[in-house]
């Protein structure tokens, strides 16, 4: 279920702040998964996007999205699609070693944006931040083929999820952003068109000077979880994503109910509060939406179908079998990528990615 | 990826097993969710099933299977297609309390059966064992509808997936038994015919003493994964599907490299072994088939899309970028489920009820 008013504030939020710090917003795409989401951001004034795969990039392309940035180490087995794409749209694509590019040169021909992934301390993905003299090597492997373009530096700076306060997040995203920083210095004498790409909701929500980045990327914010909430990262007003559920059998005496809603619908990720495992807050929804939360109450384990509801005496008497319960997820991009669509408040169906 | 081979091997032995001991099976579908590997099991001489939702009881009813248990606590708010299918096929549901009995017979006109769910200690679903005179209660009141018919006592001691031995599953097993046994003696006066069925795979797989049981619900067997081998359920030979991800970065100064397989694809569920989470075991797979376990190596984290393999240096040297490796799932009914399709040793696609 999605509230589409939230949506759109969401949205037009983000959208704002970069535009006023002038910076290029290049939002992540994979958390909604959905043209129809698209269309919110184009009302907002975007125009660029990021993926998390190259079939996401297809599905965006054919749906009139004409730059697009897939953000995952490029696959050498989907050359000859990634060819095919970069004819159609200008697309980025991120590389972080020499070797990398030249398994890509050998099959695609079509002109292309190259990114060099750089890793800022979140050990995933890129090159290290000081291997400096490796980078340069990859820049001019880069060079020497014409259908390449370098255009700069992306980085992920996902270990501020691990953060646990808005300042510890602002700390570490400042050190990312002086490391990207450094590196533009160096390099920006040969490339002044070099960019610096950077991500995430926590740091995108949170922090407020992004001074020498070009581009940001961040994707959760469109409908936000009960994780980016912990972080500080939104209210819980502003959570535009929950999983109606129907409770299917009560335990008064142990303090649970179940509802079906396991595993498959809102995905096993779960966050940890006072040594308690989590896996999603709860909520009974009225006429007008989400509804507010059940006090004291969680999503407290899940199996493939099950799910199992901690709550307390007094608020489990006002539930009954066959009642819908809302489950604000722990990370809304697995759960909607779950869903095979989404239904709005009013009952919109709106469909996404997987279904296509 | 399935290796049908070791699929057939796992339906036979699991068949053979309840056949010679002269008890019901009625396998678990979950796991797989396909018409076509239900074929294998009509070829074992199975002709019962159990699913987990609705929509999967339908799945399989089209697809000629005629008797038909869905072990979840009937959802009310399904109440019209639960009666709608009862009319086709021999449907047995689950109830736990008086009312939810007194709710599915306000919509449910035909003939069904009605198992109650016996909760023996793992807190999930199901009346407790112990609460006899709720228990009989329930019986009277299905007594009271002519549509009902009381079948017996059904439960899952899932509990036995955290146990860390054979011995400890086999102890527990026989626990939960003896209190469903007990229950039959107090019953059977008045209801002769009536079972006790059980299920999970673990004690299907290494206990070798059923009597007083009626009926098996085995599912995970049919694939095993990752879980189940450090249970002690199975051998590595004897899983039968993995996750081919290809190699999209390689990291040897920090022993990892990353490929295209994540959260989405494997899901989150994990396992831990000497303090470290495992989200997978790994392999090279080779023209046979999904060849040896990589030694020292297993994918250590997930997000959306990356998946983090641990390897030592020595092996990391045999992998190129580009490489496809072999992904033993922690959880293979999770991973199944996530993916839309799966696909033989031999390139047959093998579809299932998620594209349906």
């Amino acid at each position: 279920m999605v509230d589409l008013k939230k949506v759109e504030r969401n949205i037009n939020r983000m959208a704002d702040k970069f535009r006023e710090k002038n910076i290029a917003f290049r939002p992540h795409f994979k958390t909604h998964q959905s043209n129809f989401i698209g269309e919110y951001f184009k009302k907002a004034g975007v125009d660029k996007c990021t993926v998390s795969s190259l079939g996401m990039a297809e599905y965006f392309a054919a749906n009139g999205w004409q730059d697009i940035c897939i953000a995952f180490p490029a696959n050498v087995l989907e050359i000859n699609r990634m060819n095919d794409l970069s004819k159609r749209v200008q697309l980025q694509i991120l590389v972080d070693s020499v070797e990398k590019v030249q398994l890509l040169a050998a099959g695609i021909s079509a002109n292309t944006n190259l990114f060099i992934e750089i890793d800022t301390g979140y050990f995933r993905s890129g090159i290290l931040y000081d291997a400096v003299a490796e980078i340069e090597k990859i820049m001019h492997t880069i060079e020497a083929f014409p259908q390449f373009k370098f255009v700069g530096f992306l980085s992920h700076t996902g270990n501020t999820y691990t953060q646990q306060s808005p300042s510890e997040i602002s700390t570490l995203f400042n050190e990312s952003r002086q490391k990207l920083i450094d590196l533009k210095k160096r390099f920006l004498p040969r490339f002044p068109n070099l960019i610096l790409s950077m991500g995430d909701t926590p740091a995108a929500s949170i922090v407020n000077d992004y001074s020498g980045i070009d581009e940001m990327r961040p994707g959760n914010f469109v409908f936000y979880d009960s994780m980016q909430y912990f972080l500080g990262s939104c209210t819980l007003n502003e959570i535009a994503v929950v999983v109606y559920c129907p409770v299917v059998a009560k335990y008064p005496e142990r303090n649970q109910l179940v509802i079906y809603g396991g595993g498959v619908h809102l995905s096993k990720e779960k966050l940890t509060r006072n040594g308690k495992a989590i896996y999603g807050l709860v909520s009974k929804p009225n006429s007008t939406g989400f509804g507010e939360l059940i006090p004291g109450s969680f999503v407290e384990s899940l199996s493939q179908e099950h799910g199992i509801i901690y709550m307390p005496e007094a608020e489990m008497k006002q539930i009954q079998l066959g009642d819908l319960l809302a489950v604000y997820p722990v990370h809304s991009c697995m759960t909607v990528d779950l869903n095979k669509q989404m239904l709005s408040l009013e009952g919109l169906q709106i469909p996404k990615y997987r279904t296509y």
